[in-house]
Order: C-alpha cells, then structure tokens, then sequence
C-alpha cells in the first residue's frame, strides 16, 4: 500500500455496511440539496424489450448526475472542526457534486482535477466557487495531489464511491423510485466504483426486498462482473470505454455489498452501449451520458429476463460533451 | 391562382377565427390523442434571462411535436363520408402526426412526402402504417402532387397549418400550460406557418387575456416579423435556415389572428439560435429540435422585455438528425 493512498486515511469509519436508519437519515440529510427527479416511461422502449420500464431521470439532477446525492450526504456528515473544508479528485460528476454540495452548505471546497479534465467541466466546478488544483492525468496522481496537500494543511476528503455516507446518499434514489413506482420487479443501474449500485441494492434490501437488483457494466472494464462472478475484488485490465463515468474499479465496501445483494451483473459492447444511447435520445428526447446507456444496452442483451417484469432503470447522469455535435451543426 | 391550389378546395370551412367554444371542444377532442406534456423550468437559465421560465415540453409529445394536437383535431373534425381516408404533404412533423393520428383513429392516411425528406422522417411515417407517396422537392411540387392524387380519388386534405380546427388543435397546449402554471405575464412560441401562434394567441384571449403572446422567428425566414410590422402579408424571398420547421409563409388564416392578437415578434439569427439550442441541450438535458430555440434566443435577445417576468416558452419538438453526433461518438 502506498504511503498515499486515501483509504487508509479515513480507514475506521469506510468500512461499515449502512443500516436501514442510516438510509432514512441520509434522505431526509440530501433533502434540501437534491432534486427529486421525475420517472419517464417510453411505449416504444417498453415494446422493443416487452418490459414495463420507469426512467429515474437523475440527467436532471442537480450537476446532472446522481453524484449530487452521495457527495452531500458524505459533506452533512462530517464534523469540520478545524479542517479548512472539504476535498476531492475527480475529473468528473462528483468533483461538481462536492464543489455545488460545499457552496450550498457554505463551506470551502478544493477540487484536484488531472490537467485534461473537459473545459466544461473544470469550468463547472470553478462557477460554483471551488478551488482548483490541477495534477498529471491517473488514479495515482491524483490521490498524491490530494495527499500532499493533507499533509501540509487539514481538509477533509470526501471519496466518490466508497464510503457508507456516500452509499446512504446515493440510496436516496432508489428510494424515491420505489416511492413512486409501486410493485417494481426489477431495478437496474450502471456499476463502475459502485456507490450508486450498493446505495440501491440496499435500498431495495431494506425497504422493498421483493425487487432484485441488477447492473451493467461496460466488456472493456469489467472488474465488477468479473468480481461478482468469482466472489473475489478482481481489478481492470485496462480503463477504456465510452462509459466514461465507468472507469474505475469496485470499491472495497461496495463489493461487500454487492456480492451479497445483486442479483446479477451484465456486460454490454460499446456498441450496444452506443445503440442504448442513442435509442434514449432519439424516442426519449433527453441527454444521457453514454455510461447511463449501459443499464438499457444490458436489458436489451437480456430481453428473456425482464420480458413483462416492471423495471425501475436508473439513468445515472446527463453530462456529455456536445462539441462534436454542434461543430457538426455550424458546418452544415 | 394556380389550378391545383389545395386553399381553394376547403375554402369555405378555412376562413373562420376559431371561438372560445372551439378551442374548449378541440382540447376535450385531443385529449386521447395527446400528452399533457411535463413542464420543466432551470435555475441556470432562470438567472442568466433574469426571467421565471415555464418550458412546456412538446419534444416530448406524441410524435416529438405539438403538431400532433392540430392533426389530431383537424382528423377528428372531418366527417370522410365517400373519401378513403385523409391525405397531406410534408416532410417533417406534420407527415408524422397525420399519420400516427389516423392510425390511432383507425383511417387510412396517404402521405406525399419530398423524394429528400431524411430516412428517419420517411420510416416513422411508415411504421405507423401511412401509404407514402414521393415527390421532387419543393412547395409547388407537393400541393400539385396531391390535388393530382386528388383528382382521381377523394381523399380529405389536412393542412399542415392554416385551419381553424388545426389552429384549436394547437391551442390546447397554450391551455394546458396556463391550467399548469398560474399567473404568467408572457408566453411565446416560434412562429412558421403560424398555426401554433394562432392558437396559443387565441387561447390566451379567451381564457388569460392578462397574458401577452410573443414569437421568435429566424431573420432568415422572417416573413412572419415582416408581415407583422407592416400589417399586410409578405413572402419569404428564401428558405433557409437551420430552423427548418419554420421555413414555411403565415397562413392567412393565422396572420389574421396573428395581427392582431400577438404583441410582437422577434427575430433571431442563426448563431442565436444554435447558442439557445445549445444551452437548452447542456443544461436541461433534453433534446429540442433548432426551430424550438427561437424564442429562447429571442428572449436573449430582448432580455430587458422579459426582466423578472413569468414566461410559458412552448418547446415545440424534439425531432433532430443525430447522425453527425453518433458518427463523430463512433469515431472517438
């Protein structure tokens, strides 16, 4: 283990499985800083696959992602005390989670982002008044930057996925699905560091243990499936897929979690995940993120299983660089 | 007045302003045919137009837009008697509501359609179940083409925008947005051939005469500003832009209204309307086609107008061509 590495920092408290009043209380905590997101349903979809699908539409979730559910339960959990604030690393969702979190709850936030992190989203996080620190690109790099700068003055670190505070936020979600949905089946959601997929599989354990939960996950980073399968922590080979918000590898709690409360994990082509995408955008006239097609691509692989099951699907996030597509248009 | 002009043919049921009894029966008439669309608003968008914004969603409608409400009603309306079925030309909306209305109404629908219309346009027509007929492109091409398939069979036309029973169709989603948000001081649409206008001018006279009704309108089609100005009809002198809903000429049926129920309407140009477009895609995340930009750009524009008003903005479709973005996606 490097000298480093985060995990160890906040050991004690990460690897607690959260109870049920956890839950609760992490709802009603996120309350005031989330959105409860609207469920679309689409008859073409649902007669493609011959199932009966609720859209969680977390793409119009504040940030645009789910993120904003765990990043502000973890920030109204902690104590300050004589830390400066609250930091993180993230090149994507949850580093505009915590920044917009930490500016709704008045605190000061410190972002490291690696130096080709997207303008836009770099600039996202800047308006909402966090302070930016670029590292080198890499996983390693980036929990150094963080690191460093613990060692020399106190901030609290605030981890995107595998913490039982961030996994209480974001069961918030399912939650609210199942409030609104009665007698779903199925759930299903994206898997990449896990928080969402654990927050939901134990949302589902909970409070309506009659749903099995499932995921998907890219071919190129399977690390979930592949642990899942052999009930062993089983790392990426390599971090490349359009699921972008996909990359990293299972947290340890969470595949706790996971391994006990899934019921199965499926991987898709980048293909399938394209052809996911587009379908959504197309019928559904909404923006998801590639990795947010990946529940969709899963159950298109699998239309044996959900054929006529009532299927809650978490899309996860809505936030994709366009440039393409609009360069594309203005040279039309 | 060229032999084939279909105006000529339905004259006598064409001329007259819809009542407020009309517009109470269109909606009821609609009602199975239609979504009550959601209504979103945005923080962002709220702060940057300093405007309180009410987005009526038409992307999401039945079809990916608001024209499914005129062709429903104007469908509903006709009694067909000897004819086989109902007949239009089009290459974009209309085509699909007229031919989705029928299917849902079990008639048969004739479609003459330009031989350039794109393919997605071409197969929805004909997935819901529409005879199709091609035609060289151009205006004049497809009005003969029709009152040449007319001549040989009686079918019953439904114009694409110039009716009254098309007009109270439209105006039922101005109902619906008023009965969902009280106390607007505004509402505004893009402006083409007008129907939607019309309708939602006259929905507001007649049941929220407090509101005033505005439009967008591309300056590069701008015969609707043009008219409007001089209160007499004029013609656009080309037919592009990327806002290719709104191509057409006002109705004379809907400048009538128009003239005199609309307080103004603004012209945008084409960089406005790719910005506004592109602001509503990032940060809403949904998917609106560029004719449904217009008005947002033109508020943009006319920002003092519209300062600390309470705006209904009518999000007229969502149906884009997105195969540039999913190439480009398939090339990264």
């Amino acid at each position: 283990m490097l000298p480093f590495d985060l995990s160890t920092i906040q050991m004690q408290e990460m690897n607690k499985i959260p109870g049920k009043e956890d839950l609760l209380h992490a709802k009603k905590t996120v309350l005031p800083f989330v959105h409860h997101t609207p469920i679309l349903t689409n008859q073409f979809i649902n007669q493609l696959i011959e199932a009966d699908i609720y859209f969680k539409c977390e793409n119009f979730q504040k940030v645009g992602a789910f993120k904003m559910r765990g990043a502000s339960n973890a920030i109204k959990s902690i104590k300050l005390k004589d830390a400066k604030g609250v930091i993180t690393h993230s090149s994507g969702n949850h580093a505009q989670a915590v920044a917009l979190s930490a500016k709704l709850m008045g605190i000061q936030a410190k972002i490291v982002m690696p130096e080709n992190a997207p303008k836009v989203k770099v600039e996202a996080v800047r308006s909402y008044g966090a302070e930016l620190v670029f590292c080198k690109p890499g996983s390693l790099e980036r929990e150094k930057a963080v690191a460093d700068i613990m060692a020399k003055e106190k901030w609290h670190f605030i981890p995107p996925f595998d913490h039982p505070d961030v996994i209480a936020g974001q069961a918030s979600c399912a939650m609210e699905l199942m409030e609104d949905v009665q007698g779903l089946d199925y759930m299903i959601c994206p898997v990449g560091g896990g928080g969402l997929l654990a927050g939901t599989a134990l949302a589902c354990k909970y409070f309506s243990p009659k749903i099995k939960v499932f995921a998907g996950e890219p071919e190129n980073v399977n690390d979930a499936y592949l642990s899942f399968q052999s009930k062993t922590k089983i790392e990426n080979k390599n971090a490349k897929s359009i699921a972008d918000g996909l990359l990293t590898n299972l947290g340890e709690l969470n595949f706790e979690i996971i391994k006990n409360e899934v019921s199965a994990i499926f991987q898709v082509s980048e293909d399938e995940i394209i052809q996911a995408m587009r379908l959504i955008w197309e019928r559904m006239k909404i923006i998801i993120e590639p990795s947010c097609a990946v529940p969709l691509s899963a159950m298109i692989r699998n239309k044996e299983l959900f054929k006529d099951k009532k299927v809650g699907l978490i899309l996860s996030g809505g936030n994709v660089d366009l440039d393409h597509f609009f360069a594309a248009i203005k040279r039309v």
